[in-house]
């Protein structure tokens, strides 16, 4: 048995049920971060390169370590069509980790985005290419190739577990992940949430107030809410 | 005598005065600020959630618990048309104590937009309402509603102190709060100070130096300054 | 001989070549930095105020006191067409030392832009001029003009040091100082390094993987990783 | 009627009940904060420069503009025997405002410590003195004395409303700011929370758990709380 | 099977070997995390509350909702001699969740430490009791208990992965996590690591170049340095 | 020539004057500070790992890169009695590359103590050997040996410039950097201030307010301060 996982690359990894994918594309992080219980968000640290980028599909995830990118080639193999790339680096570091070489590697593979703890550059390539990247932060820093990280190991990326062939799911509200196995199941409850979504807004454009459509105003009186004048 | 002013909310607070809101609405607010005298921003970590958010009316204040929007929905029933709705936290949080759906209720009363020392959700929504928010995070993670905050009680939000009434500017640049009691004298200090630059900025525009308009090349020898080749 | 150089303006200074500057205008701030050797880089809290922001020229540093911007109209009539003004600070400060009116004045001496490690504000202005500033911060606060700096001194600007007449280059990706000494060697080296990326662009949109491209298998292999299923 | 509170001191204030005070020394700041119901605390940036600082005091409160400490020297005089001087600053600057030549001059007026959301020096002195003072950062720099801030007006310190007179206690646990007007029935508060927890605190060195001791376990089960083997 | 895990508590749990935990107590972090292959740290802003503050000992694990310490009394119960509670917050938060009541009671069931993503407030009781506790912050605000959480599930706490009845070590250079399948093996190879340590020890004391002792004057010239006068 | 300094290591630096680094050795952080006018100063995040850490000695710089302390034990070699070892690195990275190993070593040199824009570890052994380092923060992490940095070049060290053989001194209140070609004439200033300094603080003492002892009076009322009750 390993001590660790470093220096490994799993090839096989069960990625989360197709379907489960497409329906939870149709939705928000909010919404889906809701609908699983308000668990497996990423830190708010964690923001698109340009407002409008979006993605959803299965993790394959990247452990690097610091000013060091040389996984991030070996990922790009292990890359099937429906893929975003979830990379976390052993120690805090914003250097750029990847660029548009990546970018059109890992699009060329199938992969939909990248979600990474630490720094991208080449952001005016990317937008152009509309290729979705969360980050830490901008750096134009290039990183080396010198030390092993692995490849589709459970990693923590920005605060949140996250296993190969999770969904992970971007957008500007944030990055939200939903454990395979649980997939279908948190679509299904975020359908559900968004249907209500629809009628409560129409109630509240109506001037109804959020106090009468939830029935607050008794618990806040229990509560000891007092009004003055 | 209460020793604090949890679980109030009071109903009917002095707003100031419409033409001084209105003619403050014309002003940008770093013009404001320096109208006032350099005091009443709030800090830099308050940024718009789009570039264009503008938003100039007068305060309801919120004070939330860490990780609950319970009041939230007690102020909207507060909101008069003109108003901001202006909310700090008795912790930093950086949960979404916001979405579309109370803005669409803040909306409906005559709200103009949020100013919130926390997070806010459904960001792509509030963009495309074109509704104003102000924040110190975006984050898709909800909010419960247990515990009993207060509206229009005085507050510090974002470093800055914040009574009920009082006009809230915001822009780009970022927010400052002016006192109710003094808002047509800064409307009209902000007034007379915009006209200025007008002037100056032709002048500059022409090639007139700074050191000559603002007569600074004495104190400037006089402090000490040398040129050297 | 002076223990420091507070209170000095030195107005001939050294230019970097003019064709080496042009030249390097053609490269982003990540192709330069590759080609400089992964050195001279600002930190990545400074960012353009505005997405497209770009700049290239010959820098008149500036240093600056906390809340204090007087050296900037000291700096204005320093400003030759084809220089960007860098401004540091003697301590942390993010309040806003540039607006629309030192913009205006800048411009009018032929400055392309200004990098900051402090605050600026007027930023729709600045964003309407399409007057290129890189900032730590956006904020509203005003200046006093009341402590002498120093202009085109050697300084430290968000962890770079900058030497009058050395060229910056801001983009999306960050902004990086090039030594007026080595700038055309550096502008040679980008050059070469863009057309080789242009190559490995074509290979990698054609699904060849790096791992190949650059021959990584092996020295991975001896490196130690394991492949598993 | 002023806009502002710009270059002002205020000589006569309304300190705060000097039994109130006494009584409030007696507890910690932890202790306090419960007693007021959760407010007035300052922001957890502020901490104590030795561990065993401890202050109580009434506030003698100063407005300082970034990199400026000249309204340290006005406030001196403003001092008497049981106050305790609380800065705020009119932008977040890290500062060294205050060192042990004011901490001389402030302990000749009879003030007891220094709250201060900016940076001081000459901590080793001010260690070896016993001078508790409570600041966001040390600092070696420096400060000149060229704009007019404020003495004696309300104030935001950290996140907290101050007003001259207020109790403020400060120990390892933080800063907390009690009104005058309500400071001996914070003290009350206080004194009868301290005596519960002694009672509290044998129970549960005796092994009774909380919950049964505050009778959680109906509560946490009607919320939906499930154990599992 | 549930979506998530919120609202459980886990009662019996796999606690890593005594004798491995036994053993690992003799190293400090630095040791045991190079021995595990530098993979295991929480971040570094977890810093002890004293500075001799030590602790190893098997995990129980929490997770807490922002400002909401209910969890905290549920999780007493589950606490045995030789465990050390490890909270996480589903959202950054520095609330003090845990003070010396807590501490009282942990220790009353034998449990040894704590280490949180959080807050903890009564410092100084702690310190005197000699409860070791590693944290986010220190804060004198107190928590509500309202929400429900879960004990003993995988969470993620500061950055690393942690399961109930892993082995977690702190001390002044910060927490680690040792999961309890690995936990003898990281000790063994942890007392390899410091029996060689010894003997580097005393050859450096007596002059020896790390450049001679680890043969690196082949691989640097390999690598290209070069040596200028 | 070169385009950058990277893998380079200076072998004969000119050391600042034995004298004026003895002279300077007297005095506080603070005081050499102001001093030298103010500048020269390392940013707030550099602190001691122990509070009474002292240090004066002269500079052997060292570039690292991030994760990678290969250039440690390259410095080991240039280092000489009386000198301080002064580490930045290429990007903004924690991790531990310090521990006592590399102190025994560095003192068997006759080094005097360490300056990191970084992280350390075993910070007790650093404390018990009493060998003074100032760093960013303290992290357990280790650090690989694969790429080249360089010895003795001028480096930026959290935000201040330094060149082989400048002074540098830490104390609790901070790291400065003296220029070796000024080091006697800073020694003579801060002596000059010491001095004055024992005068004013007697008279603070006494009771003497510095708006008397400055001469502020007149200048405060210039400036418009006005005293109200």
């Amino acid at each position: 048995m390993d001590m660790n996982n470093l220096g490994i690359v799993k090839r096989n990894i069960v990625r989360a049920d197709k379907a489960a994918v497409e329906k939870l594309s149709r939705f928000g992080v909010a919404t889906i971060h809701e609908a699983m219980g308000r668990v497996g968000l990423m830190k708010t640290s964690i923001r698109p390169i340009y407002p409008s980028a979006k993605v959803c599909g299965t993790a394959v995830t990247i452990l690097l370590h610091p000013g060091d990118n040389w996984m991030m080639h070996v990922a790009a193999e292990q890359l099937q069509p429906g893929d975003v790339a979830v990379a976390a680096c052993t120690a805090d570091n914003e250097d750029g980790f990847f660029g548009d070489l990546l970018a059109t590697s890992f699009r060329a593979r199938g992969a939909l985005g990248l979600i990474i703890d630490g720094g991208v550059r080449d952001v005016a390539d990317l937008t152009a290419m509309n290729f979705p990247v969360f980050s830490k932060a901008i750096s134009a820093k290039g990183t080396i190739k010198a030390t092993l990280g692995s490849v589709n190991i459970p990693i923590v990326c920005a605060g949140a577990a996250v296993n190969p062939g999770d969904v992970v799911i971007g957008d500007v509200d944030g990055v939200v992940v939903v454990p395979a196995a649980v997939a279908m199941m948190v679509a299904d409850a975020a359908e559900k949430r968004e249907a209500n979504e629809g009628e409560k807004r129409q109630k509240l454009a109506a001037g109804v107030l959020g106090l009468d459509m939830y029935n607050m105003r008794g618990p806040l009186e229990k509560a000891g809410l007092r009004y003055i004048d």
